[in-house]
C-alpha cells in the first residue's frame, strides 16, 4: 500500500487497541482513534507522539464519525460490545473492511460464548452484512506487539476472511505491526483461529506465559 | 514410565501408523503391529529392526489381538475405518487408552466431514464408551518423526484428554517421539487441534511445505 489509509480504532484505549494504535502509526496510515474515556485516549495519543512525532492520529468523537472518514475499521472492543458498535457504524461501514479481533471467551476464560458451527468474525458479519469482515490480530497478545519476535522466531498472525483484496489489505498492516502475516483463508477459518487463541490463553495462564506467547508454522 | 508399555498399533503400515512404529520402538516399548498387507507390515518390522536391533516389536494377527495385550492403543487407520475398527476392539479396550491420531478431511482437503460441536476424538470416545481416548499426533506429520525439529525449533505436539493419568502417559510417548509435548486440555479440545491441522494442511499445499510443518507456541 502506497496511499495513505485512514483506520478507525473502536476502543483504542483498551489492551489491544492501544497496542494497535502505537504499532499501526507505524505505517503511512491515518489513524482515528475512539474511546469512551477522553482523557486516557488523550493520553495514548500524547504517548505515541511522544516516541513517533510523525504519528499521524487524531482523537475522533463516536464511533460514526471515525469509520465514515475510514477506509479500515477495527473493533478493539470486548466481543459483549461488538453487536452495540455494530448497530451504529452500520451504514457508514458499508463496503469497507472491517477487522475483527475478538475471542468471545467466557467468564472464566476457559470456553467460548459462540454456539458450535459459527465464529466471532461470523457473527459480526451477520451485524455488517454489506461490510467485509476479516479476522486478525486474535492470536497475538497485546504485549506482542512491542515483542513481535520471541525466543528468537517472529510471531505469526492469521488472517481470514471470503474477500481476498481485503485479506492482502489486512495482511500488509499485520506486516506493518511487525507479525508474519499467514493467509488462514475463508471467514469461517475463524472457528478455528479464535480456538486456537482460547487454547493459548488456557495454555499461558496454566503455564505462565505472563501473556507474551504467539504461533508459529515452522517449515522449510 | 520405567514399566516396559505394550502398544499396539493398528494400521501400522500407513503414513503415519509406520513413522508412529519407527518412532516408538525406540522407546522402552513393546509394539504390536497390525496392518492388512502381512508382506509390508514384515518389510517394516525388518526395517525397523535394521537400524534398531533392539527393538522389541512383532506382528499382530488382528486388531483384538494387538489391543487384547496392549497397555495403548492407537489407532493409526482413516478417520473413514475408525468405526469399523473400533468394533472389533471395543470389549477388549475397556479401561486402556486408545489414541485418536485422525484428521477427519474431506475428500478434497479443505474441510472436516465431522459436524461443529464435536470431532473425531470425541466420535472416537462414543464408540469406545469405557477406553480412555486420547487425542495426540493430530498436529504431526509423518514427515515430521524423522525430522522433529524444523526451521531450528522442536516441533511442539499437542495432548488433549479428559483422564489425567492417561494424557501424560501419552505425552511421554509424545517425548520418546521426539516432540515437545503439550497438554491441551480436555478431549473436546480436540476440535481445535483438529481444525488447526486442517489448516495446516490447506496451508501446506499452497505455500509448498511438502508435508514437513509443525506448530510451534513461541514463549519466553
Amino acid at each position: 500500500m502506497n496511499t495513505k489509509q485512514t483506520i478507525a480504532i473502536i476502543g483504542a484505549t483498551g489492551n489491544m487497541g492501544s497496542a494497535l494504535s502505537t504499532a499501526l502509526a507505524k505505517g503511512n496510515n491515518r489513524l482515528l482513534l475512539k474511546a469512551t474515556d477522553k482523557d486516557k485516549l488523550n493520553a495514548l495519543v500524547d504517548a505515541i507522539r511522544s516516541t513517533n512525532p510523525q504519528a499521524d492520529i487524531e482523537a475522533a468523537a463516536c464511533p460514526t464519525d471515525a469509520s465514515w472518514e475510514a477506509d479500515i475499521i477495527i473493533l478493539a472492543v470486548p466481543y459483549a460490545a461488538e453487536k452495540d458498535v455494530a448497530a451504529q457504524i452500520r451504514e457508514v461501514a458499508n463496503q469497507k473492511i472491517v477487522i475483527s479481533i475478538a475471542n468471545p471467551l467466557n467468564e472464566t476464560y476457559d470456553g467460548l460464548v459462540t454456539e458450535p458451527g459459527t465464529s466471532a468474525a461470523e457473527e459480526l458479519q451477520k451485524l455488517l452484512p454489506h461490510s467485509r469482515v476479516v479476522k486478525a490480530f486474535n492470536t497475538t497478545f497485546a504485549a506482542d506487539f512491542a515483542t513481535p519476535v520471541i525466543d528468537g522466531k517472529q510471531v505469526d498472525a492469521f488472517v481470514a476472511g471470503d474477500d481476498a483484496e481485503a485479506v492482502a489489505t489486512v495482511s500488509a498492516l499485520v506486516s506493518t505491526a511487525g507479525f508474519r502475516p499467514i493467509e488462514a483463508g475463508k471467514l469461517s477459518v475463524s472457528r478455528t483461529l479464535e480456538g486456537m487463541q482460547l487454547l493459548l490463553i488456557t495454555l499461558g495462564i496454566r503455564n505462565n506465559y505472563n501473556w507474551l506467547a504467539g504461533w508459529k508454522i515452522l517449515h522449510q
